[in-house]
């Protein structure tokens, strides 16, 4: 019996088989309030480890974690005013306490820098206190009209770093050191490749100086914002009363940064390596790295005696196995994991141990293999994921530059956007106003000022004026 | 220069002394809204070691992490009479969001069975999907009107256990494991000798049939309950429609479990080994648990080389070292290390390096030693850290059994209750009567009828009836 995994092909709609996926792969449920999920044991597991490789990095560079309050008080919330509009619309609040009207509305967190803000100037008093730099980890609520599992919902688990230094060239340096720790945990275990760039006056954070950003592609010809890292400048600490005390004996304000990813980066995953068949997930965030499958096990006891000592032998490498032993049939099983996007399976049967080999599928390619069992496997199955985690990594590359054109027209620009070719590569004078322009008609966004800025045209294609800087556009999630 | 870390004797002013090292010791600080704390980094850092500590045990025997909404919707909330009742006055009830009145208030959980039920309830549905055995890691808000620094706070980090199991042995087991596990963290990582029992019908969870505590005996004689572990029976699932196909083609209700601990344990740790100079951490809970101070280092070039070696040494076997060259004096280090509890000091000055030693002083005892440079002081350490663990225990156990006293009348029970004198054993008949008349008189609640039943009288001293259990009475957090 084959386990009934159908899904709709993406091809068909994107939209209907991805939440098909997360439901089907078993990463969330919905709850009754809407935009509030449930992170299933599956869905949660890749958040974990998404969370122990940044908590790692961020140590290794000197950050520490604490924790926030969840509520915070509208009057404080109110100190910025660019960050309050942005963000008081879209906040949950709360009105009634122990039975009672409250006196002041309290606000759940939509992000914590107010929060953060009001502590510093509490701690920090000399320049010896400097850089202070603290992370947390956390769900925000912010409150969506149009939600969808992981990639936009009224609540969400995040991390948000939020640091002080005594110089601008340090909170700058901060906020790049960051931006590229998100874009290596691309690379070493999402399997994405991220576009780092600037964000445009028109599309950075509520109250930054400068925000950059990780953008990845995804099949449909869309960008996902996928982290961002902002240098906020000395606006906020002056909103917030912060300052300290110089070596020079004067009174001094600090600059400040703030970055983060969300759970977001699981819809990422989802998106861009997921197929007709369901999930498909990258070896170092999958909760399950490897499954071995006995093939009629009854016929012959070395296959399970077998499989004992590879799953043995895997486990004291580290490695996140499963071995599935249950009545299934191997045909239900091949679905289950297929759809639970299993990194590699191992099957052992009879046959094989005629053969005196495993077979080896990996789910990404379907690539098969045999592997002869005087090979010493777990060491071979350590290669195998990093192998995966490179094919992979490199097939999203490799779709990524397929999808990045040049235009140098209005025409060339709605073709790429309006066909779902990817971003398109242009040539900007710096306006807002033809920012608006392709907003307005195309519904596409200026995703990053990449940091590769090989000028290829001289005028922007939507004013006529001098071009200043290259800017991918795309449509986004 | 000495730094001025004077704080209020214990005691003097207990509830003073406690407030005054959360803050000096910057475990926290107070955040705008009442009751609403700031984790600090170092004591962040504790309640990391607690999680890391607990997660490695609950996934080792079987629990998966997932993740459930932040709010709950008044309706789920309602299904269960008792427990709302319990929980519905003091929540916080949010009833704005995106600018608009929702229709329905949404609490803030103030723990998650409802939303675990009503997620049960549409995951299950064979007795192939039992045990289900779920854990979560998340902040509960429950609006009080006494707060203090983790002991109690309106809001506070924690994790809820929650599982479902085909039979009621099999429940009942799954709650005494993970008590014992609670147990077990106390004397592997707290150094806090718990005692284990059963809550009576009047102190037990809303909604529990059986409700099992790990109570803790602070140094003022009253009691702190550190854990708790509830047996549900089958009632919420009844409330919340859980059920499931049974092997035998009938459909049944499975038998339910929950279990938590919070930052309360960091209120504990305080309360429990802390001095007139401030914080003493177990080691394995603590942040730095050996601090290197140079003595005069500018004297010989020696100091600093081989305090790096030591440093390096200690890094390697992953004990968690901090090495403080600052220009501050040696005195200054030594208040604050001390006022931090870190639990091993290492000194190493010129007169030191002549005699080839270094000079060791242990936080909670203020044992001094010198160990030969010609030993192998990293490991010399690690078998100090845990000799610390131990010398920190068996002094807590000391002070439980000094100050646990048999009492047969209530004349007795009333000299140890009003005089500090920690838990009052008693025989009880079972009556809640008599609980009731003990709570009004002598405001002191039954801790738990603790797995140790040998009876030492055969009336209850308060109404002269039979007696049928042993019961610890005390004041209580």
């Amino acid at each position: 019996m084959k386990k009934n995994n159908a899904i709709t092909p993406r091809e068909t709609d994107m939209a209907k088989w991805y939440s098909e996926i997360c439901l089907k792969a078993e990463l969330m449920s919905y709850s009754q309030v809407k935009g509030f999920i449930i992170y299933r044991p599956y869905g949660y597991a890749i958040w974990e480890q998404i969370q122990k490789y940044l908590d790692k990095k961020f140590k290794e560079t000197g950050h520490e974690n604490v924790y926030m309050p969840l509520l915070i008080p509208e009057s404080l919330l109110k100190k910025e005013q660019e960050h309050v509009e942005g963000f008081a619309p879209e906040c949950a609040v709360v009105t009634r306490g122990g039975g009672k009207e409250l006196s002041q509305p309290l606000y759940i967190r939509p992000t914590s820098e107010t929060l953060f803000c009001d502590h510093f100037k509490d701690i920090l008093s000399s320049y010896r206190d400097l850089p202070i730099k603290y992370n947390q980890w956390c769900s925000v609520v912010r409150w969506e009209k149009t939600t969808r599992p992981f990639l936009r919902g009224s609540e969400f688990l995040w991390q948000e770093g939020h640091t002080l230094h005594r110089t601008a060239d340090e909170a700058k340096e901060e906020t790049l050191r960051m931006l590229k720790i998100y874009n290596k945990l691309g690379q070493d275990i999402l399997a994405i490749p991220f576009v780092m760039g600037l964000k445009t006056e028109k599309e950075k954070f509520a109250g930054a100086v400068e925000t950059y950003t990780v953008e990845a592609l995804m099949p449909d010809g869309q960008a996902l914002q996928s982290g961002t890292s902002h240098y906020f400048g000395q606006d906020f600490a002056k909103h917030y009363d912060i300052s300290y005390l110089d070596s020079d004996n004067t009174l001094k304000t600090p600059h400040q940064t703030s970055w983060g990813v969300s759970t977001r980066l699981i819809g990422s995953i989802i998106m861009e390596h997921g197929d007709d068949n369901g999930l498909v997930l990258p070896p170092f965030v999958a909760p399950t790295q490897v499954v071995l499958i006995p093939i009629r096990a009854a016929d012959n006891p070395e296959i399970m005696k077998k499989l004992n000592e590879i799953k043995a032998d895997l486990e004291a490498k580290d490695i996140r196995v499963k071995l599935d032993d249950s009545e299934k049939t191997p045909g239900w099983k091949y679905a289950e994991y297929e759809m639970k996007g299993v990194p590699l399976r191992i099957d052992l049967g009879p046959k094989d141990i005629e053969k005196n080999h495993v077979m080896t599928v990996r789910r990404f390619d379907g690539k098969r293999d045999f592997w002869s069992l005087d090979e010493n496997i777990a060491e071979r199955v350590e290669s195998e994921l990093k192998e995966i985690n490179k094919g992979m990594y490199n097939k999203a590359l490799k779709y990524l530059l397929e999808h990045t054109t040049e235009v140098h027209t209005f025409e060339e620009l709605k073709d790429v956007i309006e066909n779902g070719k990817g971003y398109a590569k242009m040539m900007w004078c710096g306006d807002r106003g033809c920012e608006d322009e392709i907003k307005n008609k195309l519904n596409a966004t200026a995703r990053c000022i990449p940091f590769d800025q090989e000028p290829f045209d001289d005028k922007c294609p939507i004013c006529g004026k001098k071009a200043k800087y290259v800017v991918l556009f795309a449509r986004a999630y």
